[in-house]
């Protein structure tokens, strides 16, 4: 197995600090600046349809995100996700919720059908809602439902699954769990970093997409070496986060400790305590 | 008096795993997901009238808050909590602000008339708003007025008001203060746990709503019982959260402590510090 | 040059408590509000047109931030300007990303037309967007363009510009960077307080905004003073975090210090570690 440039790849989003146009929710966006900030990257948010393709251009990369969707910002989603293509800048979509309503679960087909994603980051019972292969009330909230969780035993599903959808999409499928799986339409990385604690934080997978996005458009000539890199870096930082908590820290201390982590981050922490595998 | 099963409510909490549709402010959505997951549930945001209805249908319970109300989501509000009353799933209503301007204090009548909550939670000050008891303008801002506070002096009163309360809306009225009063139409519980501090974090009362919530919906049959039992875990977790605050830690550690207590709070904790009594 | 009652500010803040209402972004609301209860505050957030004149009418000060800007919104932000001018209430203005797109540019200049502000507090590039004086798309997203950057070697020309821009909108100006400006028509104050970390967190503009609005409501016969006051203090603030950064602390744990700081901020503090001069 060839190894990964985690270690060039991460020193590129520090040393370009790419400017991150984010369409997002508001539950969880002041977490995604500091985590932009984190690893080196600069936030924008900004939805309005009188700017969101004007502020896109701006960037180097777009995150758009169906976390508490507003069906007002539709448009301006379009409109920014668009004008990315157009520019030839990346693009990550995070569909939040996908299979949780008919609203999300169509509002995230048109999105992978109006625009290029170069990353779709998502939960094994949203990408199953955008393939189509679950019926609606599946996902289990915003989380994946339990028999969507990727492990040992359905490790090969899920790779088959992520290819093909790469393949329909023309889009890197980032599909996160315990396990998570990054694939183009030929190869597949599996990832095995992360505290099962992470869960118990609101908007690590948010974080991970916004993440996602900085580290392609700082390495843009491989989407899916850098969403695996994004992938590796966040379950690195989950690890350090959780190896830090003290007897009483729970999930507000372990929330700040994963971001301090990515700040702290050297790329060398990275190559080394990385976890992944080609399949 | 009869002991309230705390214990056993908390226990229900994290081993039903509820999941809880709020319609909410963004000042504070991301403390009380996260809030949600420390006391074992988990927490959905969404609002978009698209699929208000629809996502509380995938839920165990339903929170609407008026914080940052925008006339926009009061369908969906409306839709939702409609919605919730039809399946009998229990709702949490937090009129932040009734009182505060006439747009709230209407809004919230709008929906104590229209939708049949299990527990109406807040403070005094926009308790009497909601009861025509105090004239427009006596809130201040999010926080009840001076004079409403509620002491060993006015306790009685106060919970004679919760009585009534209750009895003319058929919720749980759930006031909380310095003492905090949990009542229905027949019976009153006075909770002496927290600590004043609590009041220099924002949100904690939109936490409380959130956590009411959880609790109600992982014990449907005793909404009275339950909401008391999230008003002391509520309060034992200020508790504990300022127990472990050290020289330069503030209101923003706090934050956090608080949090991470829930996240941290078992059973047996929670009876041993529960400070109630049925009145 | 004489001193400023720095002391006598932070306790007029503390004794009054000044309610402020705040119309503002989503991703840094939070930390706004926890800012406003650390330094002695109350904060309301309240932006719908059916409430946010009568809101502020309750209220001893006013922010209008253009983050996250959303064009339902503008008419609240004039309605609610309009009614502190009235009233006399200070307003603080952040146009944050001005400059970084025609709508926030023209927005922030039809603010500055229609509502008479105490304080516009802003970066560099944001401010020359508000004097025509740079061309659309400088100001890098929410931060100053790294050609706007105030250095001891452009210092003069910034307080020039902020002195015109005074004289231009009647408004305080008070522009941040490595050195920040503080100046109405006639007096300028420069401010070397504060740490670069600070632009690892998001928002520690919008929250010395919200500072600055406290102090200025607390001490409305001084708006030039009360102003230096604030951005001195955010600046200690940002320098008793940093103090307190631990080794794996990073921009997250710094962000809860810089809260936590201005909570036990003494006057005597803020008066000993505030480094200002008169130019």
């Amino acid at each position: 197995m060839r190894e990964l440039p985690l270690e060039k790849m991460l020193e590129n989003v520090r040393r370009k600090s790419p400017l991150i146009h984010s369409i997002t929710n508001y539950v969880t966006a002041n977490d995604c600046a500091n985590m932009l900030l984190a690893c080196g990257a600069s936030p924008i948010m900004a939805e309005d349809i009188g700017e969101a393709a004007e502020i896109t251009s701006l960037c180097q990369g777009l995150v758009i995100n169906l976390g508490t969707l507003n069906q007002n910002k539709i448009p301006s989603m379009l409109a920014a996700g668009r004008r990315a293509n157009k520019l030839g800048h990346p693009v990550v979509f995070d569909p939040v919720g996908a299979g949780a309503s008919k609203l999300r679960t169509q509002t995230a087909l048109q999105m992978i059908k109006e625009i290029r994603f170069s990353v779709v980051r998502a939960n094994y019972s949203e990408m199953k809602a955008l393939m189509g292969g679950s019926e609606i009330g599946k996902t289990r909230g915003v989380d994946a439902d339990v028999s969507d969780q990727i492990t040992a035993e359905n490790g090969e599903e899920a790779a088959d699954f992520a290819r093909r959808f790469a393949r329909q999409t023309g889009a890197v499928a980032a599909i996160t769990g315990a396990i998570d799986i990054v694939a183009d339409a030929d190869n597949v990385y599996s990832i095995r970093n992360g505290h099962p604690m992470m869960c118990s934080v609101t908007g690590t997978g948010c974080q991970l997409s916004a993440l996602t996005a900085a580290f392609i458009a700082a390495n843009p000539d491989m989407p899916l070496e850098a969403a695996t890199a994004a992938v590796c870096a966040m379950g690195v930082c989950g690890e350090i986060g959780f190896g830090r908590l003290r007897a009483m820290d729970g999930n507000a201390s372990y929330r700040n400790y994963i971001i301090d982590a990515m700040y702290h981050l050297t790329p060398e922490q990275l190559r080394k305590k990385a976890r992944y595998q080609a399949d």
